[in-house]
């Protein structure tokens, strides 16, 4: 299975800009062989636009997700996205994975909201993301923050996820998160990490880009720089070929341990 | 406070050598100011020589605790060694911190045994470190694969440690340990982690160095090669001096999550 990640700049609150600009990314990703294509957190209706989280949020059977529905089953090519999910008077920090025939797959509300902004925005999730099935994989998501935590992404690993899903939206300045946190959960639960990063400035925040999918060793099938935006085409049969030397087994390894005194 | 750490060449079963090598390396930590200086694991009697794992371990009032708790009083440097412990009939994996006046500050029992040979040589241990103190500051010890485990490392930073030595013998090969692993656990757990690797032959083992002292934002204080050993020495100051930004809040942060389904 080939998976696309699109390293994408902020849209600047230009909803119809932000629709084109994924549809060119879900054609090129195609045309590449790819059936899946992951995009930042909060593509719609933007990251750093709290002033459009509460009024432009939309229901999982809304504009939104309906129109991108169409659009990957047009193209033959699934989609992972950050969006703000309205459902009645809650508003949440969710990713939704669309499948290449446009079925909802999977749908997640971020556990792990960041910073005071966040909080103001939006109700957190208390649900990991269930386990998916695409091409024979384990998928789930998890939202940037998220996967800072080795609770969550051990939880889904040892659930037997294959593939992690992370829209995300980190700052510059912050990219121990990229080459150090996001290897190390993809190696410490033997899967891959896929984390789509923003780039470039919105408001007062300049996102770090740094996109990464990480094997199961730990070590990146492909990353992006830290200027401009990036479309990274995986073939995941590069990751199945980790050596089962270089695999975690602390799955099956773990003792729990009484203490510390 | 300042710490030493020392990538050592595996002794190849020859005890006085490696007594006296520590003994040295004591007189040099002491010499550049440092009040604990932190050896790899199974230092005595080695670790790539599990025919002696059995025949020489030794009590934790035995003769090696008893010489190293003089000579760390006499040199005015504390050390953290791995080492073969006996008690009565079990034989443990086990690593003590003895402090600059020669007083046992705490002794450890390797939870996560690694591979064939370390579980046919020892009994695990149960129970994670006691958190002591030195300087000031809140210590406690994991040794080698024990701190690939989240879990364990987690727990020592939740109960408030901010320097965890881990002596260990991670072979070449494997430096997403040294790399991802051992920087990622310092920093989701705002701590410093000191992992103090062999480096050379032993055996049919080669050890892959590496050894580094990461601060809590995942950043090296400092790192040696993967060839011949080396003794470093660093001031925590500059781990203190690790911005507030770039540390992590995860403690108080978590969220426990449901599922996945």
């Amino acid at each position: 299975m080939k998976l696309a990640l699109w390293q994408a700049t902020p849209g600047n609150g230009n909803i119809e800009a932000v629709f084109s600009a994924i549809c060119t990314q879900l054609r090129a990703a195609a045309a590449a062989g790819a059936r899946l294509l992951l995009v930042p957190e909060l593509i719609l209706p933007g990251y750093n636009r709290p002033d459009l989280h509460q009024s432009l949020a939309q229901p999982l059977d809304g504009d939104w997700v309906t129109r991108l529905r169409a659009e990957a089953a047009r193209q033959g090519c699934g989609l992972c996205f950050g969006w703000a999910e309205r459902d009645g008077d809650r508003v949440y920090n969710a990713a939704t994975t669309i499948g290449p025939d446009g079925a909802v797959l999977a749908h997640y509300r971020k556990i792990q909201l960041f910073g005071p902004m966040e909080r103001s925005s939006f109700l957190p999730g208390d649900t990991l993301c269930p386990v998916f099935s695409l091409e024979g994989r384990r998928l789930a998501m998890l939202i940037c923050y998220d996967v800072e935590f080795p609770q969550h992404a051990g939880a889904l690993a040892r659930a037997g996820v294959g593939l992690i899903l992370v829209p995300t939206a980190n700052p510059a300045g912050f990219e121990h998160v990229q080459r150090i946190l996001v290897p190390a959960r993809a190696s410490e639960g033997n899967c891959t990490v896929a984390y789509a990063n923003l780039v470039g400035p919105e408001g007062d925040l300049t996102f770090g880009g740094l996109s990464v999918i990480a094997g199961p060793d730990g070590q990146p099938l492909a990353s992006a720089g830290a200027r401009g935006e990036a479309l990274l085409i995986v073939d995941l049969a590069a990751a199945d070929l980790v050596p089962v030397a270089l695999r975690s087994e602390q799955a099956v390894d773990y003792r729990p341990a009484r203490g510390p005194a």
